[in-house]
């Protein structure tokens, strides 16, 4: 199934897209993540239920599907990408983090910062974190992951190259769009991603084109911190990354997930993101 | 004066040292952080009364003082650590973050990691944000901040160069300890601050060495992302890192704030971090 988190009313919802019309949201009554509930236990994951209310796609604002605590991104790790680089494949995941702070929504304006004169896109596939994860096995990975959305890794390269630490060009607010959908029933290593600039193709490979496949990053990441229910796991880009221009409209397309929709903006000085 | 938080009962609380008793802690009503009230404005600061009830500082359990969404880390900003090192002075800071899942508190354990041979302290300083934060003014920096306690910047160094990137080798569960007190009343460039290793002094500075004070630290950091009430920025570490052992005992004390202790224990793979 498709979820989706959208505005409604003063509230935010969750809701699932109807299978036999996809304009239509089903309402969520309850968590669709599972719960910590202080005894070293989780509650049942069926701790929800679909209901027959349903609003009009059309007719709400769609929110990022899920509120991560932090982004976990993983560097280079598509095939294609690394031989386009002409770089040595890597012996294990590299990890950098993007906060809270940078996430953004479907539709959301990704600011231009003022400090960068290069500002890049990255075609990602999310995993979504359904239950608190630490130290977890390849053999129950996936007993911790809700499903997999579209997310774009935007990096300002020329601050990125700067520092070295690549944490400043990746971790300005915006910075971190995700959705518009979380696909629970999919499988994770056979998805065309595509990324389009102004609707030409720029980035498009398949995500079987993962060096380090979905169970091995979260035994990585988890080894080393607690991953919490609707965190992410931004899996890596694969070749063709390139430059976004201040009126651009980007999309990530995840076929058989959705495709993910942002413009670019010059950074308005006033903006303040909204306490999440 | 001296904020605390601690467990009281199944609750937790803030409080206020006692300045007649620093044994006695009274407790706090409200809310010590600036509420962001979906209005673009920000309620009084002053939403909060210390009250007469008190507790005994022996009675409880003291948590960190604040529950950051993440802490922004500064490199090399002292310059006694710049000389040892013979590094050039950084024309602008070095920015990377700690997940908030590294949280640990006063007297809690920091966990060595199976995978690391190479476990450094690093004593710092850190700002405690106290409202919400985004292109803040180096005229107006100080509106924003709450207090400064003592933080243990603790580092896989060996998985920290293997990398390159500094992620992995800074954001294990536990490496995060912040505490005992947020003091919101000191002059922050004028702080003996010193790290222990089993009551040996190792690393002996002042916070007058900065290289980057805070108003500079919080302009920097908040052009490129919102703080959030509770978020800290840890300002780096003077000269004289090293290694930490199973069973050591570390120390982080500022003069005039207080000791943030800990001791260093062999990872548990069992352990998972509670949901903050």
């Amino acid at each position: 199934m498709k979820i989706v988190r959208f505005t409604y009313g003063a509230q935010d919802k969750w809701g699932v897209l109807n299978e036999k019309n996809e304009k239509k949201i089903n309402i969520i009554n309850g968590n669709i993540f599972a719960n910590y509930n202080n005894h070293n236990s989780y509650d049942n994951y069926n701790n929800y239920e679909v209901s027959d209310e349903y609003v009009s796609l059309d007719n709400v604002q769609l929110l990022a599907p899920c509120i991560p605590s932090k982004g976990v991104c993983i560097g280079l790790n598509y095939y294609d990408h690394a031989r386009e680089m002409n770089l040595k494949l890597p012996a294990e995941p590299l990890m950098f983090l993007k906060p809270s702070s940078s996430l953004n929504h479907p539709g959301g304006i990704i600011e231009y910062p003022a400090i960068s004169q290069n500002l890049h896109y990255e075609a990602e596939m999310a995993i979504v974190i359904k239950k608190q994860a630490r130290h977890v096995s390849v053999e129950n990975a996936y007993d911790y992951i809700l499903g997999y959305t579209c997310a774009n890794d935007v990096t300002a390269r020329d601050l990125q190259q700067k520092d070295g630490q690549w944490t400043r060009g990746k971790s300005f607010d915006t910075f971190m769009p995700l959705g518009p959908y979380i696909e629970t029933d999919i499988d994770p290593h056979n998805i065309n991603i595509t990324l389009y600039v102004n609707n030409v193709a720029c980035q498009s490979s398949n995500t079987g084109n993962l060096i380090f496949k979905v169970p091995e990053l979260l035994v990585f990441v988890t080894q080393v911190m607690t991953l919490y229910p609707g965190d992410v796991i931004l899996t890596g880009t694969p070749a063709g990354v390139g430059p976004m221009q201040a009126g651009d409209t980007v999309a990530v397309e995840l076929e058989g997930i959705g495709r993910l929709e942002n413009t670019v903006s010059k950074a308005d000085k006033r903006s303040c993101q909204p306490l999440l």
